[in-house]
């Protein structure tokens, strides 16, 4: 079982990689990380049920479970190169496997990242992906570095894997367009890879946003010891979200929906133009939502200028 | 849960390696490789109830989880700098977790092997573990050098693990501290560590035994395109094996009983007693029980030299 679904998914991404000395096959992947750089390494699992409503499909699975990964090496502003896969699986049933291996692969192959490493076991259905990237010495994008005065960026749109994943709850008809979009947002994010890069050099902290807008850019504040202030009425909102929840609803996933995988960044005045104008060639766009306060809490203002309550937030988890 | 279960870890394990250049807290860890190594990775999963039996103690089993990661740096002969944990717990027992963050970074800290990154998600009861080694370049020991006429050695004693597995099943009083011994080398494997970098520059092939002899001298036989012969009567058995278990019955465990995490490796003839003196000074040994031949089978013969037919090697599921 082992090497089929291993060897499906190497089949299907980079060969040939000269920094991947030696691949799969032996007791561990040798490889060479380029002179001036340095690796940047994340781990992130998936267990069905807790990560991805059950009945999401292999390719699905697959896909998202590379995905949130490369979103953390996006995060730091890193270039993917290697990945290892630790997979568990109740049972080894063939089309099982080829549909993650199909999904996995779609998503690493534009990277032409390699899978240089595997594991599988029978068990619980869980997925562990761990992802290898390289950034100059220096150069990454830390939680850390948010000063006074930074503008709060996000890529894209929040809230859309909230809104996909209540619909799967829902069992809504996924033929509608809208709800389509939506539910595909939450079953294939898309890192936001050359976002990341393209951020280097000129935001100050970033981070992807997997558990919901204000928990992660709570991560940036903690870890910069700073506050932040953040204007609801920006929010980036897709046309179906808007569409098919109200207002109020919207505005709760798109403060608290995690699992969107954009990314929060902060930037000095200086840099706003040139970031802004950056992410708008690359597609993604990005969107100014608020500013960098000394303080050490997340507000929210309505577009009225009010400060939302907490109990109005949608994320009491995360404190006041 | 999830900080607290890996800063439990990072507490005990080594701080200040300085190519850590950014640890847990952020997206990735940032990580610098010396000028001149390859980086050795590789991935391993346990699942409660197929890798260690319900029942083993929190502490045994972040050792293992550690150790049997270590035990694939150790076949490639690189040195252990840095771990990723991937933690799927049913729910988060305080001092279950500190057990296993007790036991995972006892078998740490001798190597200065720092925790860099983790991630813990409910679920039935599974670790992840990702390990990165350094070796230099053309160094490795790999499964595919083996060469017609080279000797085949194993570290240690074989057997004791799958022994130890069969007392635990069968609720043995494990304050016979031979039982207690068994069951010890099933729980508490010692990675083979120092003798894997002993063996850069005199070994051909190597590979731990994970699986069990045959199986894992069938993989460098398979690697190396050759055969092997191997002299049951050369097994090394600890006493407590042969005190414990009759003689067909330990043997069965030394050539097919998993998890003893020796080393199996081939040595050409002018670097035998180099070899051998080499690992009598690490305290482990080495015993060599065969030879590397033409062909692609691994045959094992009885001490009247006579092959021993696959239903009294206990082990089928390999083939003949």
């Amino acid at each position: 079982m082992e090497f089929s679904l291993i060897d499906r998914i190497r089949e299907r991404t980079a060969q040939g990689r000269d920094d991947v000395r030696l691949g799969i096959g032996d007791d561990a992947a040798l490889l060479a990380v380029p002179a001036g750089q340095e690796l940047a390494v994340a781990i992130d699992t998936l267990v069905e049920g807790v990560h991805f409503p059950q009945g999401t499909s292999a390719a699905d699975i697959g896909w998202k479970a590379l995905a949130v990964n490369l979103s953390d090496l996006a995060a730091m502003g890193a270039t993917p190169a290697w990945a290892l896969l630790a997979l568990t699986l109740p049972h080894a049933d063939p089309s099982f496997i080829d549909g993650l291996a199909t999904g996995f692969a779609q998503l690493a192959q534009p990277y032409r990242l390699a899978l240089v490493g595997g594991d599988t076991t029978r068990g619980a259905l869980t997925l562990s992906v761990v992802v290898h990237g390289f950034v100059p010495p220096g150069k990454a994008l830390l939680r850390s570095a948010a000063q006074v005065g930074d503008s709060v960026f996000v890529t894209g749109t929040l809230g859309d894997a909230a809104a996909g994943l209540k619909l799967v709850q829902q069992h809504a008809n996924d033929t509608d367009a809208r709800a389509g979009y939506l539910i595909d947002r939450l079953n294939r994010p898309a890192p936001r890879v050359a976002a990341g890069l393209a951020l280097r050099g000129y935001a100050n902290a970033c981070i992807d946003i997997s558990d919901g807008l204000l928990a992660d850019l709570g991560h940036i504040c903690a870890s910069s010891k700073v506050g932040a202030e953040i204007d609801a009425s920006l929010l980036p909102r897709s046309s179906a979200l808007l569409d098919l929840f109200d207002d109020a609803a919207s505005r709760d996933f798109a403060l608290s929906g995690g699992d969107d995988y954009e990314l929060c960044f902060t930037v000095s005045a200086q840099h706003v133009a040139a970031v802004q104008a950056s992410l708008a060639r690359l597609g993604c766009g990005a969107t100014r939502i608020g500013r960098i306060v000394e303080g050490d809490r997340v507000r929210v203002r309505d577009a009225a200028g009010q400060w939302l309550e907490p109990e109005h937030r949608g994320w009491d988890h995360f404190g006041a």
